[in-house]
């Protein structure tokens, strides 16, 4: 099953919702099975430094397909993935990147990026759930 | 006045109305004031390589608060701003890109990008118009 | 249907294969539906300036669903497309890149370089037709 | 001795029978002796992000006449190397690069991505072996 936009677009749209709840203004990104933007909202004052933040996490977490905290823990120093970022034009890697599942196949991933780590993460995965 | 979130977005949808009603498929983009990225939307099949051009048309209208053809008129060979595209990352000079006003300002503008420049121009010109 | 590796090499090869025939020297290139890149392979001898030609003519014909000779043809200067090579990360519009359908849907496309762009889009062709 | 081609896609294709042996999906590289792309394949499934990764292994291990893993040793925090990644439109230091020698020269590269650091390694020893 391919990402529809008007899942992606739910998704952003449960990313706001959750972010409002936390009072927090975020950028938020849903890529396709392609790592191609499918669709993207940045909130009213969130950081503009996040716009290609929350991209490239919904990238990165297409391009591996896990979790962007997972390959952080492992590109730190001395471990096996250590300065991967600097492969495909940039990558993010800490927490706030998710995967879109459809039978156990990805099909698209979320970014989010305006906040902690913590925070996006959190946002991010309100967004999957809505459309899982 | 500054846009909203709430007002990229219902440009979004607009443009992917009249998109439907002309039975296209496109990419819509929508930057604010700063030029940057607020709302983006890819329909299902929609021409990949349009995602960076409808962003491209949206922030090159705004860097120059006009719409994208008008430059595109002036970039020819020959004319005044010959080869102005390889500033900013790349422009963008053919229709597509439409500025937002508020009174008589410019405070944001719309980029299309997935058909022939008279049908991006029509959807970038409804979008404008539903938040006008 | 998605594109294999087994298909992407069997284009590559059949291009090959052309290429001797006319006594030429090519790189060839395959992306899939995503226009990510499949297999490439580069003949002893063949430009190396084409190497980046072939893979951009592939993502280039996938991006917009067409033959890249159609693009170069609306993107001269007072035609509609004038300087669309500015957009993503730089696009090839010149013949050589086609794309790769099943079922009415593009899945693919193949990118060559190496000679005139008339034996570009011969060797592009003949990589095609191996696997429709 | 030149790389051939034939070489080229011959250890390409070892590394892929020994993935499939393994059950591991790879992006395969070989660049010649000016670390110059010569062969590339994708196996279906691979990791997007790995496509670049491949590649630039292939490269960096041929910048510097030594396997990836050696350089990465050397750049981490305090080492000598120390951020060297920067250099060259991004390198990646981690095991999966190696280099093919023939009378003791450098006549080129494998790179290999999609799996852990031991497996990618594997596997480029396997492509390199088919060859030497």
């Amino acid at each position: 099953m391919k990402l529809t936009l008007e899942q992606a677009q739910k998704a952003v749209e449960a990313g706001i919702k959750k972010s409002k709840e936390l009072n927090l203004k975020m950028n938020i990104a849903v890529v396709d099975a392609g790592a191609n933007l499918m669709a993207f909202n940045r909130m009213e004052g969130a950081w503009l430094g996040s716009i290609d933040i929350a991209i490239k996490k919904a990238k990165t977490s297409r391009y591996f397909d896990m979790d962007t905290g997972e390959i952080g823990k492992l590109s730190q120093p001395g471990k096996s993935f250590f300065s991967i970022e600097h492969s495909n034009n940039g990558l993010i890697t800490f927490p706030g990147g998710v995967t879109i599942e459809h039978d156990g196949e990805v099909i698209g991933a979320i970014g989010v990026s305006g906040s902690s780590v913590e925070n996006d993460h959190q946002v991010a995965s309100a967004a999957k759930k809505a459309i899982s």
